[in-house]
């Protein structure tokens, strides 16, 4: 148990992009599965949709008026009205069923099939008579096609409509039920399981008492995993110990994310043990906080080891797990948070070698770096209102430069 | 049902400040109710949360190393080392029982407490010796308190950690459990039924067939309530009936969000039953699309009335239905769309006296405006990137002109 490297420190850190690079080959869309329209907002689209019908299906009036031969209305004004007979009435689904003739009218309102024989709608207010009336005259002419939408005009038949891995919009669903569409092949959510290592956690809610603490990691990683997308059983309270670690890692979870025990000290022991039963592909990152990161496999699992301490838990996931959890999910791989550009009140210092997330808030439009402990100090998360990364080349920022902050939400 | 006026169009048009600064005198947020914090990812708080306990609870080190008196490491450095005697360990929720004196180290693992008599914790790396070892020897000074989180770093009991208002972070619900609280007070979130009317309209999912459509805006304002934080039941078909659309209106729903018949046409019947059974306070807005857009008040529910045609309906929800949505459910009156500011590509023209709402792409950085039919083309929305507003004063944008384009999401 007590080893002098596990006690000292990694041997070799990946840089992140290192890192990144390496788990971006492990990670792509999970398959598809088919959901009903109502459900699937927000999700993925795992093929091209297609439309087989014209919207609409047949040419309609998009105001109400009166559907007229175009050319019947030539030479009509305020001053030189034109006699319009009024021979029937054309309402949504329930169309007109004669045929329109010059000097003829069909009352019409928007959205109810263009008679035959009309080509124009003329609007209610170029009428003179009683909107009850058989007899009316145009007071201005319109030309052919005038307030008439086409059949097609919205969707065309044979049109792709929305593509393979389009994040369905509420817009989106509109369109698919327009063209008759009732359910959707998507991709499938990933499952995640957390696994909270720690002889000194309560479960979250717990009242911290003596020299035991609640967990907050668990909360915070399921809103996590579920904000990008994927499904989260409440999580899993392990004490450290390798039989109850091993178990829970074999579970068959698209994701695990291991929270704690992910360092080399005298109890961390999921590196080791995922090293031993699956494969560790990284373990230790030039970054701060989270350095003490890995992640590998086991099974058909891909397995996230994130420190415990709760700020490195949170850009562990951010930099690793969620982006893998967003992958699978069908979405972008990058941030789901806003960035704004502003200036730095105070500088920010940095080591050449290792990439720093810093903690500010903005006020008044100018950045402010935190004055914060370490990364045992969650709090810091919810006073700040983001963050801003400092790159491995970069000694930090001087006060006045324009950083990049990415906001928490 | 055939009155001149009622074909004739509207008899004022109240302006987008004047409709929504009505609104505004009419919508707050809904009272409170008790969610376990695994659900209240988020929400909305309901009251500020106070800690009444320190978070730590007790003084931990930060790092993995010795638990020591600093100021018996005085003088220790690589060339002379300064021995000391291993008496323990103290692993988190394991404390070491008895206390350190000069000369003495206690092995501490990053959470767990400091003993009793000792102020700093010398990090492993600076002790020559084995980890196991009960005589190892100190190759540096620490200074009191280094490496060490103090009792209530984190959160001071007493303090208020997260005020009434604030919308969940998934690490506000880290710090929350970490203070013992298992489920919290947050804004309830609005019910909302959605009444879809028209006599030409097939449920969602149906095929289009003759002269009847699918519903499209059913689907469409379920994901957009629900993202604003609604609880929102399956679409209601009604047809253009008052009796059908008077029993749907009476439901006790926090919001009642009614689609089509909303103008002054033939078969516009919502305005006229709204006004007739509760109150109808605004008819007809001075924008395009989404004209004939009213809103009003039925018993305990708030009722809005929007086109039929698919972008009128869009539109219509973004500027009125969603505010209230968004308001009654504790969150931010503004759009949940991101915007940037690019320069436009085509001009945009406009009227005088009439905001418009003119869907745009972002090709390469500039803002093409779509050349796009009326408000019943909904697929303009679909391949629209997001919409730049055109204020009522503005007879709309020349080319080149930087505007704010709000991007669909």
């Amino acid at each position: 148990m007590k080893d002098d490297v596990r006690m000292r420190g990694f041997a070799r850190r990946h840089t992140v992009e290192a890192a990144l690079e390496l788990l971006d080959r492990h990670i792509q869309p999970l398959d598809a599965e088919r959901l009903p329209l109502r459900s699937a907002s927000r999700r993925v689209l795992a093929a091209d949709v297609e439309s087989d019908v014209d919207v609409p299906g047949f040419d309609r009036a998009t105001m109400d008026g009166y559907a007229v031969v175009a050319a019947s209305t030539e030479g009509a004004a305020s001053y030189t009205p034109l006699p319009l007979v009024v021979i029937g009435d054309s309402l949504p689904a329930r169309p007109f069923d004669g045929t329109v003739a010059s000097g003829q009218a069909v009352r019409i309102m928007t959205g109810a099939p263009l008679p035959a024989g009309s080509d124009a709608v003329l609007p209610a207010e170029w009428i003179d008579g009683a909107s009850d009336s058989a007899n009316v005259a145009a007071l201005a002419a319109v030309s052919p096609g005038k307030n008439v939408g086409h059949r097609g005009e919205d969707v065309a038949r044979g049109t792709t409509v929305l593509g393979r891995g389009r994040t369905l919009r509420p817009q989106d669903l509109g369109v698919l039920s327009s063209i008759g569409v009732g359910d959707v092949c998507v991709i499938r959510r990933p499952r995640v399981r957390l696994v909270i290592t720690g002889n000194e956690l309560l479960a979250a809610g717990s009242s911290p008492t003596g020299y035991s603490i609640a967990d907050a990691n668990g909360p915070m990683l399921k809103a996590l995993a579920e904000r990008d997308g994927a499904v989260v059983d409440d999580p899993w309270l392990v004490p450290d110990e390798p039989e109850a670690i091993v178990e829970a890692l074999h579970c068959g979870s698209d994701v695990v994310i291991v929270s704690g025990g992910s360092s080399v000290g005298l109890e961390d022991l999921a590196p080791t043990l995922l090293a031993k039963h699956g494969e560790l592909w990284v373990h230790g990152v030039a970054m701060r906080p989270s350095s003490p990161t890995g992640f590998g496999k086991l099974g058909s699992s891909l397995v996230f080891l994130l420190p415990g301490n709760p700020v490195s838990c949170l850009c562990g996931y951010d930099f690793f797990a969620g982006r893998a959890v967003r992958t699978l999910a069908g979405g972008s791989k990058e941030w789901p948070y806003r960035s704004i550009v502003a200036a730095l009140e105070h500088k920010i210092t940095s080591q050449i070698g290792r990439l720093d997330y810093a903690r500010v808030r903005v006020v008044g439009g100018r950045v402010e770096p935190l004055a914060i402990g370490g990364a045992s100090v969650l709090s810091s998360t919810t006073r700040a209102d983001g963050f801003v990364i400092v790159p491995a080349d970069s000694e930090g920022f001087a006060p006045g430069t324009d950083v990049t902050v990415w906001l928490y939400a």
